[in-house]
């Protein structure tokens, strides 16, 4: 039954035209050609093939990943890709490894932290690789607190050189992806000692192996830091564990586009704002917000054509099965997920159109929103990684049994994609920085200084104290304004209760302490806010192609009802909304649910996912499942013998009763 | 600094007896010394070495699980241990295997639907071993519908047989354990068709494989279905998948207790009652509602030591920093955790009892309580597997970044456990089931039925729908009274609501179709309810020991509080509490959580895990985290050389600019 299309008639259903919907998903016409031909490269090349990854053991893993990353950089080069082909070209590869952080993190950190001069010496070694870079901060005792690192970099003005060190056990440092194995240098974060004084945390360029054979160099330990989560996914990534014993390197190599230390070992602040530093955190979280709509459409693509496939009960006398995308419980678990990703992606893209906003302020030393903006992209993180992650656990399990296969390409997205909620800032300890943000703008409203950016709600006090919400009707639910009012009257009025709430510590910080957890709450009513005003903000735009906005209008309506359902507590405990339109709003969402149902492939056809990038039997274009799954199980290595390897040795002495005299 | 004990300090805080706390969580002193024996067995024999499991390949992982398979059942002989110390062997051996089908579902399927022949016959070749059989149900197509099966098995009166058979693709058997590589002989469930006509899906014992060399039967295709979530994991299990060609068995292997086929190919029924069959269901969920509490307990276990352990953050001028554990954003997400251990560990215990009633009372032919026992096991089994399975993986983003390797033991216990949400009963479908039977038991409230069990407490309707909650205080949220009373109102109350919705609809079944996501949440609200209850009722039983049933009724509050918090809108909608009362439970929490913290190290020793079956680095008992963290690491395959295989190949050729005459 080859090239047969089992969702045929489902594809059939829609009411929207799935074209243009493709271009609204990659955010232009551009978008959608040059990742569409970049899918479509990876996807044909024999060299870039994935569905034997789960098998591979960690050194034939890691081995072949070499050989996958050597292979795209020579493809780059053969059809002399852009950046952003290039980009592209990776990201459909799919597979972790060293370059991410080569291009993601060992660059930028150059272009944003070093001095022309060194910029000019390092980064065109970097971007022919002919050296490879990694970004070696975290250390086996200290995460997220940077200003806790422990290795030292201690100025020699002997010898003009800094000594780069790792005191302790916990100053190894510990994480950095490419360290292991590969990277010839390394951004070392480490405690600058100079003069026998401490300066705060800077970054030095390290050499970590010879160029000549590869070996450490003197002084260095460096290697990989053991198995991480699933099989596949994060095991294609030599995280490294590097410690140095006294290691000299000159003092040029320390990045000096902030801070300079002189010859003679004096700290010289440079005419460069730091608060740069802040405009590449907007753009390393803005990325990530984008990977996260990358993530939970790969899931959702993959759970929504399987449950169109699937059917189980619903049959009288043994006759065909109901699909199980027709329950409403599968329906209201998936659909959320689905308008999810919409909205991710439309909040992603409206994040790199405020990373160019920063950059633009930055350069004219406007430094009035940055606040705002790192809040803002803060909580974006948290709130999107975080919801990503579960996503991807619940398409799982909304694909019952088989989920669980490998095959399913589910368990190895959720392994590769968890550390999102970790890496970057942890999820909680960003949502505390949200929260920090919206308490001093709730305590200088009464001050004059006007709230900006996501924050410029709050301008409107009295109102969102006050408001009452107008439903009466399921349907009413369905206007924009409706849903923002609703939205921002909670979010406001958690804001202000736990400013009062903290108010009655004689401690504010002790206060903050104490009440870190309902903070928290409050941070992520805000990131919901910006979540569902963005969404209904991109629906304000011309959005053309027949049915499309259409469908869109229905997944915000959703993605917000399901969060004002979730979160039942705030609303109602705030006075938001009353229970009888809570009620209603949930019979809203029945009949959106409804409305969705016909067009649920479609919306995620609109993806443009390769079966290759999917990665899944159970996603595949074709819905041709069982077969697919049957072929998949009869590659696994304990079937290439009909008798298992130990069966002499363990079950036939077991069967014989001649165990007492078996050597096992 | 081996033998030195980093958790000294915090083991000294602890306010109440460690030994005895240690007796209540294993459920009497006997239990205890049982269970404390066969960790310790396990623990000390290094056949049964586990720490290595994720670094195996398929092959390798599989003959090494075969080898402890027949390890464990040479020790159970050699020692002579009961049928009790045998089945806490095999748990702490802590690794899925073939054994677990034979000892859990094949034994018992001919125990349950065996006449006594039949018993007689195959019961002792199964308990010697000489034979080993799995429990062949589902297929490729077919899940939790068990009456849409497949596979067929025909009489044919010419030759007193059965033929099984599978007709198509979809019907081929998939999923059983034990059947891929290892399992001589299968009870398969099959429809039955005689003398042209169907009577139901039914159980039938087959041989699979010769007992001389292990070789499929002519007729029979056996595999493995392919690898797993996670590395390590469920992969050591052989899941099977399985067709017949007309395979030809004797009809005396139909298991006859219930229905039997007679010579003439006639259907006769015993005079067994078919409701017997929900006593092995209530057995097998009571057993996965304890499964629940050991895989939550171990992970908490796991994260409350690291927590004590891993500091982060809050020293001014480089002091020591703060433990995460005494972050109340960490308290609030990890204690709520703790007392759900032990909540699932005492209804677990609660469950025990209730089969053995359901046991006594079917053999007195009383099946009055049947229809609420088996309500009330699936609502457990769905609650506290979603419930465990959600945190484990929050256990594991507690531990921050180190919880993502795999020498944390989390991925792993992640892995493994999730496949619980959804075997025995996807959880969403066990989920309607409850609200089925909620429905029932509302609609026949006026008509003077008495609703029984967990559901009696639906006879004070005209109290429940009308009370109000007396809290005016935090503390007063600290009566068991106060709490019972705020969790049966809003869960009859929800109930009620949804009986009202219902009764709109002309068609109930389309009701019910059309409002089962709200349904799910009112069983659960019920569930959650007997969750409660029963950790009440525990309390009130004498409790030896000083301190300790004050830990637990900081523990029983934490967890009902808790889920106050987390199900908000339930309570607020439902008019249960006020939105000030809430608040009130929010402070009280913080004030419980801050009650635990001195105690947390000790509560989860009285788990009396090893550091075998705990297999965490983070975990260890000696809290000796980093040290050892940082020794595994070095042991992975990648650490042999260190220099990567595919240094030549592909990273040099890329240094030295020489990629474009490689061939890759």
């Amino acid at each position: 039954m080859e090239g047969v299309d089992y969702l045929a008639h489902e594809r059939n259903k829609a009411q929207f035209d799935v074209d243009e919907m493709k271009i609204v998903w990659a955010g232009s016409r551009h978008a959608f050609d040059v990742s569409d031909r970049m899918a479509r490269l990876v996807a044909s090349d024999p060299v870039f093939q994935k569905d034997n990854r789960a098998m591979l053991s960690r050194k034939v893993l890691f081995k072949n990943t070499l050989r996958k990353a050597a292979h795209a950089w020579k493809r780059i080069i053969e059809l002399r890709l852009s950046e952003e082909e290039a980009n592209q070209l990776r990201s459909y590869v799919d597979e972790p490894a060293f370059t991410d952080l080569h291009w993601g993190m060992f660059v930028p950190a150059i272009k944003g932290q070093g001095t022309e001069d060194q910029q000019q010496k390092w980064l065109p070694l970097a971007h022919k690789m002919q050296i490879i870079g990694c970004y070696a901060q975290t250390e086996l005792g200290h995460g997220s607190n940077v200003q806790g690192l422990e290795t030292t970099a201690t100025f020699d003005p002997a010898t003009d050189e800094f000594v780069i060190h790792s005191p302790t056990l916990t100053s190894s440092k510990w994480w950095p992806g490419g360290l292991g194995k590969v990277s010839t240098h390394a951004v070392v974060y480490a405690r600058l000692i100079t003069g026998g004084q401490e300066h705060g945390v800077h970054g030095f360029i390290v050499q970590l192996r010879s160029l000549d054979d590869h070996m450490p160099l003197p002084g260095i330990t460096v290697g990989d830091i053991g198995m991480k989560f699933g099989s596949g996914a994060y095991n294609t990534m030599d995280n490294g564990v590097l410690r140095f014993d006294h290691v000299r390197i000159p003092r040029n190599q320390m990045l000096m586009r902030v801070m300079q230390v002189t010859r003679e070992g004096k700290c010289v602040q440079s005419n460069v704002p730091r608060q740069l530093i802040y405009g590449t955190m907007v753009y390393v979280r803005q990325t990530i917000v984008s990977d996260a709509s990358s993530a939970l459409s790969r899931a959702v693509c993959i759970a929504t054509r399987y449950s169109a496939v699937r059917r189980q009960f619903g049959s009288q006398d043994g006759g065909i099965e109901t699909q199980v995308i027709d329950y409403k419980t599968q329906q209201s678990r998936l659909f959320p997920l689905l308008a999810s990703a919409y909205a991710f992606r439309f909040v992603g893209e409206w994040l790199k159109w405020l990373y160019l906003d920063v950059t633009q302020r930055l350069q004219a030393s406007d430094f009035s929103t940055l606040p705002e903006a790192h809040a803002c992209t803060a909580g974006l993180k948290s709130l999107t990684t975080s919801a990503t992650a579960d996503a991807i656990e619940e398409c799982r399990k909304l694909c019952g049994g088989h989920g669980y296969l490998t095959s399913s390409g589910l368990p190895e997205l959720f392994a590769v994609y968890v550390p999102a909620c970790t890496y970057e800032g942890d999820n909680v300890v960003l949502l505390l920085q949200v929260a920090r943000f919206l308490m001093k703008t709730v305590s200088q409203l009464g001050s004059g200084k006007k709230p900006v950016g996501t924050t410029a709600y709050m301008a409107r006090a009295e109102d969102l104290l006050q408001c009452h919400c107008i439903v009466q009707r399921a349907e009413d639910w369905s206007k924009p304004s409706v849903i923002l009012e609703a939205f921002e009257a909670r979010a406001f009025r958690m804001c202000v209760a736990r400013a009062q709430s903290l108010s009655k510590f004689p401690n504010p910080e002790e206060g903050f302490a104490e009440l870190s957890a309902d903070l928290a709450e409050a941070a992520i009513a805000h990131c919901q806010l910006i979540v569902v005003s963005k969404f209904i903000e991109k629906l304000e735009q011309d959005i053309p192609g027949k049915g499309v906005k259409q469908q869109l209008e229905i997944l915000c309506n959703i993605y917000a009802l399901n969060l004002l359902h979730k979160h039942l507590g705030d609303f109602l405990s705030t006075g938001c909304i009353t229970p009888k339109q809570a009620s209603l709003a949930n019979d809203h969402l029945r009949s959106l649910y409804s409305q969705v149902r016909p067009n649920a492939i479609a919306l995620v056809d609109a993806f443009n996912y390769t079966d290759h990038y999917l990665g899944s039997v159970l996603g595949r274009y074709d819905g041709n499942v069982y077969q697919k799954l049957y072929e998949a199980a009869w590659k696994d290595p304990l079937n290439d013998s009909v008798v298992p390897d130990g069966y002499q040795e363990y079950i036939r002495p077991m069967l014989k009763q001649q165990l007492r005299n078996a050597r096992l």
